[in-house]
């Protein structure tokens, strides 16, 4: 008997995605456990694999299966289940890219984004931006070629946010992001200038990185992170990656002097790994099993990190904890010192190392150079210097390194144009999801200062995770809260935690 | 330009270990690092990717480039070089035996072997001989038909031990074995009879097992493991695993009471990890990187393991850290009386636990068990009491049970008949090297009680890890020694040891 077409779809996209779950596999092991000399041939063996996975989903309408069932669909010549409309469609978006890109430029750029990393590293390491700069132009201009491989209409930028948050263009992440700098500068000055005096490190102290990781499992767990279906692991810098619904990886990193690194770490990463832990794994190898976007994504990190987090309620539950694990400095310290402090506003260089309100300025300027970058009006050679200009006219702080400038982030060296803003956007969205989780769960602040995130999480389970890729952000957003994307509600938020904080 | 078809054939060695060696990684962190609810995924992600394996595996002949360059080798219709002409026979040899393997066998022998594992796992644990029985009867029957397919002059075992220890065959095995269980019985004998009485619980403590990681790890490190190509993890049985040359991880086991566990554990697997980072990197893709044969690689660990980390200058020079980091038992305990007691003889029923001398008994028990299976005379049915015959006629003890008996090791779950001679042929062969390595270099005792590796792995290196494939057992013994394998050097070795340890 044969097969049924949308059947023989399902059945090579679960081949095509055991690959996917193969590749991550490599790369989760070269950033966690790969020891050193490892690294030139686990870039080759990722190329190929790469360049595998790129034929295989090339291969999947090599006897038309794709197109035909496309055609189906956009004409209308067949019944198909609302599930398999996104399974078809979905799936089409992703290859007819793919499609676009010749072999060899993807097995170059998977091989030169993996040198570039170690090359970055060094370069951060020993704040040596010139070793990078040639690395970061071949990066960009492959993003450029890849941008033109993929189409746009406008800007090349488009085709690249494109791949991140589906569906956004540089001119309305452009205005999005201007709307919210012309918020945040102002708000950020009232801040700096209220009487109210903050410093995180007046909570800072020495925590043995043991006793760390046994509280950062604890909290992690607490929330609804699962680790019989998941592990939790340090490197340079956190990641969560997922092989399946049922083994999902997070990392963190560990500060000696200040708890809150780890801790803001772990519960951001850890809300990105309950959302890839909440997709239907029945679904495995379709896109019902995957995220919807980066910004989607950032939006569950972010809640967690940040409204949940970094809460007053969070913390008159797990603070007395906090308090018996670590006497010294904590015994001396208030809960509501301790909350304040956390949440403390201060221009900084560092973007992971930076607070709620500031870190959106950190995503803008970063979406300013990319932006530019990628639409080729400024060379890498500027990088450095644009990007100290702009943190002083947005922050008034002053970059005295590289290291601490533009070779902070990973994020180029992997070839990740157009995914910074997903950040911001995420914010966003977190904002809006909140303001109606609120509505839904009216003691949902109770329930948080008594240690219960059970009801919270089934919230996140049954609105956002459990769909998988059936809706697009845009209307999910809606779906769920009865209204476009908003800016709103996140300032709004901002408002109401930091005018009280700041008594403004 | 047309590549050359050696080129071409080595493209494609190239890119089938890099599936190889990606599935390695798939296997390590599986036994390694995965959560528990991975399990069922990662099963299917590798069932995938070793199908995929196999078909290019099978397609490295599909236009017959492979049966051309071994026809122009044969007929000497072209030139190859020494290098070249291995990589082509090589090849050939592993590739034709693949070919007379029916896709349909491969597959039953694959399903049969997947589900005997667990079957086996539960009839183990229950002591339940007759649970696994119409299962490895299934494997014996299943496995001769292999032997049938594959080809064979004297005994279906040919085909089988083959595949582990190329050119070997069972008659060569039995006198080989025979000649060592004539000498080991007696042996044993007049070790019973000493008046000296050794018994390894009198070195037992209580060592945390954080501080045997750090220990464990230093003498890896100074015997010569390179820990930047490499790493130490700990797994329910220690293994050792390469990516390639660059990238070799092993696995050890740590006992709080015995603290020998876990070194010898890693010494072993060190022995295997440095003959994988001694193969020539440069050549990855082909047989000139790969290990020799099962019985090279194992008179690696045991070299490693037995000669240097069981010989009395070896703890001259690493008790004194011993006693500084354990002075709980070690403070008490003389240098001498630790060396006589981790190297007791004592009959016993598991073979991974066993000392040095009996260890080989295990072995000749299995062999000929196994031997005369697939030989067909003896039945499945009788093993149980074969097993308990030849372990009170040879080691004079009693086995209570098939648990601590014939179903106490994985290997015939596995389908891996053959595999287990190996092991002691390891250890002849490293009696071999090493009475070499004495003339070579007349100081290497001195050495060791020195904690000086370094001329002795480079022995190894230029010896035996450099040539990958270039030699066959059998002429690298030859190469080296200038004699053929002979179980003189072993038995001497054993002599000398023991005669002094036992005062005979």
């Amino acid at each position: 008997m044969k097969k049924k077409p949308i059947d023989e779809l399902k059945n090579r996209l679960t081949e095509i995605t055991h690959l996917g779950s193969t590749i991550a596999v490599l790369n989760w092991d070269q950033q966690v456990f790969m020891p050193a000399k490892g690294a030139e041939m686990r870039a080759k063996t990722i190329a190929h694999l790469s360049g595998l996975y790129h034929m295989t989903l090339i291969a999947i309408d090599s006897d038309g299966l794709l197109t035909n069932l496309k055609s189906d669909l956009d004409l209308e010549r067949k019944q198909f289940s609302p599930k398999d409309r996104v399974i078809i469609s979905e799936t089409w978006r992703s290859f007819e890219r793919e499609k676009k890109l010749p072999e060899a430029f993807v097995k170059e750029l998977s091989q030169t984004v993996a040198e570039a990393h170690t090359v970055w590293v060094e370069a951060k390491n020993s704040n040596n931006f010139k070793l990078f700069q040639p690395w970061l132009e071949k990066i960009v201009a492959l993003k450029r070629k890849e941008a033109k491989y993929v189409g746009y209409e406008e800007s090349p930028y488009d085709a690249l946010i494109d791949l991140y948050e589906p569906g956004m263009t540089a001119d309305r992440a452009a205005v999005i992001l201007n709307d919210l700098k012309d918020f945040l500068i102002p708000f950020i000055e009232k801040i700096k200038k209220s009487k109210v005096k903050l410093n995180p490190k007046k909570i800072q102290g020495k925590f043995p990185i043991q006793k760390q990781k046994e509280l950062n499992e604890l909290i992690a767990k607490q929330i609804g992170f699962d680790l019989t279906a998941g592990r939790i692991d340090e490197s340079a810098h956190p990641f969560t990656i997922n092989f399946n619904a049922l083994d999902v990886r997070f990392t963190t990193k560990y500060s000696e002097e200040n708890i809150m690194q780890a801790l803001g770490a772990t519960i951001h990463e850890a809300g990105h790994g309950m959302y890839e832990q909440g997709l239907p794994s029945e679904y495995f190898g379709t896109p019902l099993s995957e995220s919807i976007s980066l910004g989607i994504h950032e939006s569950q990190s972010r809640f967690w990190e940040n409204m949940v987090g970094k809460s007053k309620e969070f913390w008159h539950y797990f603070y007395p904890k906090l308090k018996k694990e670590f006497p010294q400095p904590f015994s001396k310290i208030s809960a509501d010192e301790f909350y304040l402090n956390i949440n403390t506003v201060q221009p900084s260089l560092i973007r992971i190392e930076s607070d709620e309100v500031t870190y959106n300025i950190h995503i803008i300027i970063r979406f300013e150079i990319e932006k530019d970058l990628i639409e080729g009006s400024i060379e890498v050679a500027d990088v450095p210097k644009i990007w100290k200009t702009k943190m002083k006219e947005y922050l008034g702080i002053t970059v005295p390194n590289d290291r601490q400038g533009a070779l902070q982030d990973v994020h180029w060296s992997t070839g990740a144009f157009g995914y910074f803003p997903t950040y911001t956007f995420g914010n966003l969205y977190s904002g809006q999801f909140t303001a109606q989780m609120m509505k839904d769960i009216p003691d949902m602040k109770k329930q948080i200062a008594k240690g219960k995130f059970d009801e919270i999480l089934n919230w996140l389970r049954k609105n956002i995770h459990q769909h998988g890729k059936m809706y697009t952000a845009g209307s999910l957003v809606r779906a769920v809260t009865g209204e476009p994307l908003d800016s709103k509600y996140f300032i709004e938020y901002l408002k109401e935690k930091f005018f009280a904080i700041y008594k403004l």
